[in-house]
């Protein structure tokens, strides 16, 4: 058997471009210790600053790790797990913890009222990410519209960014988006108000606008505040089963949400894009094409753990020992024992919102 | 004597433009109970909805008038003054009378800390607006940055106006400037939260975007709050002694600010443009040009109460019985009694802040 390294694969060439065009450093997963399977899968491929969190976690210094829970549906997908998983693997290395319940944002961007936003976060997303991995007594959670620290800091952003350099950085800029980002300024520099110390965001690539505009803002108030410039910590997206960059709700096919039901997601990796051959014997001789094959994406990314196991379907199915057909029965078997796991763990955390610790403001 | 109505002259060329470019109502005096001077003599001269509340006023029904503090310097000025003097006229007549202190937005245009700006506000703005009226027993204050129902409602506002109609009402929308504006849509509607009813925002015309805005986003919210579009009545600006359409502190020697010392007024009064003529002769023979004097302005929009006394001034002056150096003479005792007082109050009002009436948040 071949040396084969599943994970090792080049950037996608989009991937790579990114990098290049935004100033971003690679990530160097050899310089976390015990990286999980997304850092070592270079699943995680970009960073800024990862460097002073690296030296953090080596130096046992103080340093936190924040994410945001945007409540405007019932559901969440696996570009939520992938934070969830980066967040733990920040909270397991002594960062102090926080997920702030977006609602100020979900009202301005979406028309969502507070209190269905409050509600839908307690009912639901909540108890996914503490389902997802989340240690919810290593937690602090907080409502922005409850976080006047938060509010004061996105009003004093908004003075450092001009409208044209709000439009560079994202394209647009309605109000309701410029009020979410400043917003979000203010999330990510919030735990500095308490104690000056580094940060580290775990974002899907395509929310780095909010770490730059952060940045921006940081180097503009050296001489108010002078906090640490937050770290980014980038996944890429998983991709859609249809062969899309991302799963998205717009392509239902190729999309899996969670909570979902086990059957519908067989069916819809049944589905999938497949590196396999036309024929049972092209596929014994030439084996398939891996890089090619979502279910097999899904098993790297998101449902096998073990680096061991991954490596031996991967050789199986390069070689032409193991065929489509059996690559996806594997997908679907781990994939349901997946979803039955988190609706099982979300009714658990259901019932424990009461140990949750919330920070409340007078 | 020819009957003489000073304050009945036709408005201005530039705000009757405004009052039809912009679909004012023509302000009408006579639809108001005991006008008050700046009512009576037409400087205040254009309104939105003024009948409805007209008509809360005659029947008793309830309604209410905000203004906003923006405590940017240690200064206030004529402009504020007018507003203190309309926000008084519709406290004495059953307005429930609000006054919020526009700390965030000081924060996001001017870059004043919150810190600042909370003690600019005790120390001198709400003393200073005690000072010209306002009775302290019968006001609500607030400010804005511990008002969270302001803040909720500024983000849903957020949501309802696109970029380019906010471009449209005010020509530029800088992050901040819009931050600011959907702020001010907050505080004008956040007594409709409590209770449903009328309200009136006493202005300079220059601040009518705001209650544009403002109702705007109350016709885009009908379904979730159902709220009044606010009223608004409008005043003409103090015009610089220099001549200018409006005092300003680009032009020091037309602005006379609040406080001021009142030697220094007087300077200023003594150089301020006349519709004096040329030569002794011509002024008896010809009379002043009253319209284009800026003293006599001074003595029509602020420093003279009673009609007939004002009445004889100018028709003294216009018939060349009274001489410019007599009238600045008149304008100078005013000013000097007008800011000794002022002086007087502020102090009066800096003892007794603890009577104030705050709205707490929780």
């Amino acid at each position: 058997m071949a040396v084969i390294d599943p994970w090792g694969a080049e950037l996608h060439a989009d991937y790579e471009k990114i990098v290049k065009q935004f100033g971003l450093e690679v990530f160097d997963a050899s310089a976390f210790p015990q990286p999980n399977r997304l850092m070592r899968r270079k699943v995680v491929f970009a960073a800024r600053d990862q460097k002073l969190i690296a030296d953090c976690i080596k130096k046992k210094k103080p340093y936190y790790a924040l994410t945001g829970i945007m409540p405007t549906a019932d559901k969440v997908h696996f570009g939520n797990k992938m934070v969830v998983e980066q967040l733990k693997y920040f909270q397991d290395h002594g960062a102090k913890t926080f997920i702030l319940i977006a609602d100020l944002e979900a009202a301005t961007t979406r028309g969502v009222s507070l209190e269905t936003a409050r509600k839908r976060a307690l009912d639901f997303h909540i108890p996914a990410y503490i389902a997802l991995g989340l240690d919810p007594k290593k937690t602090t959670f907080y409502f922005q519209s409850e976080n006047k620290d938060v509010v004061h800091l996105a009003y004093e952003a908004a003075q450092k960014i001009t409208l044209n350099e709000f439009k560079a950085v994202y394209g647009s800029a309605d109000p309701s988006r410029i009020m979410a980002a400043v917003t979000q300024v203010g999330d990510i520099l919030f735990p500095q108000l308490t104690e000056r110390m580094p940060g580290v965001i775990p974002v899907g690539i395509d929310q780095d606008p909010h770490i730059r505009l952060t940045r921006d803002v940081v180097a503009r108030t050296k001489t108010t505040h002078n906090f640490f410039p937050p770290a980014g910590i980038y996944h890429k997206f998983t991709p859609s089963l249809s062969g899309g960059l991302k799963m998205s709700k717009s392509q239902p096919a190729g999309n899996i949400d969670l909570p979902e039901d086990p059957l519908d997601a067989c069916k819809k990796i049944l589905k999938a894009v497949s590196g396999g051959r036309k024929t049972l014997e092209e596929q014994r001789k030439l084996g398939a094409e891996v890089e090619k094959d979502m279910a097999f994406e899904l098993l790297k990314m998101h449902l096998i753990e073990d680096d061991k196991t991954l490596n031996k379907i991967y050789a199986d199915y390069k070689s032409g020992k193991m065929l489509t057909s059996e690559l996806k029965q594997i997908a679907c078997e781990k994939m349901t024992s997946f979803l039955n796991d988190f609706t099982t763990k979300l009714e658990k955390a259901r019932k424990h919102l009461d140990a949750l610790t919330f920070i409340t403001f007078h």
